[in-house]
């Protein structure tokens, strides 16, 4: 099942793919249809209207999690590009809602930042409340993957010993464009991952390469705080970032990012300079 | 004026202090009241009912803030204690909605951590939407002036590069227990702040130590995203941690913690230890 948000005129609202066919349903985002213990039934009953898939404009898929958590150093290629050791436990940084734009929509280049980089991720959703999760209930919570681009702002990152200020910048991460149920990819365990710009492919790895697996994550983190539905977990990224790159790259106006995990679903932005 | 989150047999409401009264007003938290622009009035006016200070249990002041920023190496003090040069930007990192705990509530020591300790901290709670705040506006966005304790697992926090894991554990973070309007602590520019534990002083300084004033925070971070109301900032510790004593010293299941700051109020918590 892939289901997703529609932005409408009035609203959001929450939609099923079936086919080239958008199926609404009767809740707000899909953040809504998750907060419900029976959403799998919900999501999968007769819905309100359908609309062509083609014409459908896309919200963050979630776009209020109360929480959203971001792995860092999580693929071996990027850990050892970054010059680090490999880390015994996860590295957890924080965004926020407002911090999250569409998956068509445009990336918001900070006036301030002159140093935007990508990160290709797999993010998952949680799809069941938990909290001191065993590896197997962690894997149960998730309600499916989707596609995020933890954009960074490079130089607000490293201004400070905390990443948090150079990865909250408002409408800058794309969220989306469906949630996939676990079935439909067989829990992301070996899919390719990749980020182009202007259509020249900057990371290209598999999650394979992950060092801590998704439930792993999960059942670590609901060790700390409780995971709700609808939370997101932005899994890390691999190699070839702009940053670690020499020289250096960084995002400029006008440049589409093209970030996709295979059989997941695809991001497409462009950059837009906010008006300094 | 004097706001806080009352608990009720029936969920939360704000509530107005008048004198030795508690005045209910129509709103479910303090956060739901400053969501409406014009809640100074809507807080000055009639309640629907009054019950004694003394007998109320609080609420954390604000129950599900949409974000809450921290803010590290903010007092001259503790980043000399620390062993750190004066920044030149203030350091950020979040808390979740999660981590928050009422007031007089229990601070849950995880049974995860041996190395609970405390942060006396000033929080401001934001009033009004801002992004690209001014001084002038940004402190004029800010709805008033309450008292955090910035529980943090050290283990978990210095674990990895990134703090958030030992700064987001559940219900450890009292808040509270009122918003106090800037009128009445004069932006709370020099008040003593103080941290007890079992009636041992810890922590004793002013808020005129920050380096980075409140309204300094405030425009700094409306820089990166748009403040909501209802949002909490808390603008650091000063020195007198207990990870940073020879030998250190960590919370411990029954001790009292006391954090206040003077003309704003007092956090009283139990320190209750997580079943493992």
């Amino acid at each position: 099942m892939r289901l997703l948000t529609l932005r409408l005129d009035e609203g959001t609202r929450a939609g099923r793919i079936d086919g080239d066919l958008v199926t609404e349903l009767p809740f707000s985002d899909v953040g809504s249809l998750l907060a419900h213990p029976e959403w799998r039934e919900l999501a999968g009953g007769r819905g309100t209207r359908a609309r062509r898939l083609e014409e459908v404009d896309l919200a963050p898929l979630v776009p209020h999690p109360s929480k959203i958590f971001c792995v860092g150093h999580n693929y071996t290629s990027h850990i050892l590009e970054m010059g680090h050791e490999l880390p015994s436990h996860p590295t957890l940084f924080a965004k926020f809602a407002r911090t999250l734009t569409g998956p068509a929509d445009p990336i918001v280049l900070p006036a301030a930042s002159e140093r935007v980089d990508w990160e290709a991720e797999l993010a998952l959703v949680i799809g069941r409340r938990v909290r001191h999760a065993s590896l197997e209930t962690a894997l149960a919570a998730i309600a499916g993957y989707t596609v995020v681009n933890d954009i960074s702002a490079r130089d607000y990152q490293w201004r400070t010993p905390q990443w948090l200020q150079g990865k909250c910048f408002e409408q800058t991460t794309p969220l989306g464009p469906a949630l996939v149920t676990p079935d439909e990819v067989d829990h992301a365990r070996d899919l390719e991952i990749r980020c182009e710009v202007d259509g020249v492919t900057m990371q290209r790895a598999r999650t394979s390469d992950m060092l801590f697996r998704p439930e792993a994550i999960v059942a670590y983190v609901s060790q700390i705080i409780t995971l709700d539905p609808g939370d997101v977990v932005a899994t890390g990224t691999p190699a070839g970032v702009g940053d670690s790159r020499r020289p250096s790259v960084y995002l400029h106006e006008g440049q589409v990012v093209r970030t996709s995990i295979e059989g997941v679903g695809t991001l497409i932005n462009r950059c837009v300079r906010e008006a300094s």
